[in-house]
């Protein structure tokens, strides 16, 4: 079984209303040294697949087609083996 | 300037309906191969600090003040040196 860790972000050229907002309340809270702050999503999927590259193939179908919003979000993961589970 | 890349995941014995109701999704657009997804943030935090220790600190201080529910949520990060940015 493989375990994919997808990291979501806005692209670079997108507003990230969240980061702002979050990124001015810690500057209220007085951490100074705040330069930037970036929220995206994070998903951990388990999956069966013959071997790493069909895993590969499926993880980036199924995050373009229903993870992200391709016109303003961008992805990369990482890809791991992992025991399968014993089902008791 | 460091970057902290902060991962939020639910506890484990905390539901996830979104994960959930992701993998019934996926299941049904015939990934059949899915077995688990959760759901958590992903933030990526530039800030200043004197040095990795004092930096450490601070994106624990911040994390479980603003980022995360204490009570629900978990969190791990990495932190890097990346150069200043010049502003120009």
């Amino acid at each position: 079984m493989y375990l994919a860790k997808i990291y979501v972000t806005y692209k670079p050229s997108i507003l990230d209303p969240q980061g702002e907002v979050i990124k001015s309340a810690l500057k209220r809270m007085d951490y100074a040294g705040i330069e930037q702050v970036a929220q995206g999503k994070y998903f951990e999927v388990k999956l069966n697949a013959k071997d790493v590259d069909a895993a590969t193939a499926e993880v980036e179908s199924f995050t373009d087609a229903l993870l992200i919003n391709q016109n303003t979000e961008t992805y990369r993961f990482d890809l791991s083996l992992v025991p399968d589970e014993v089902n008791a």
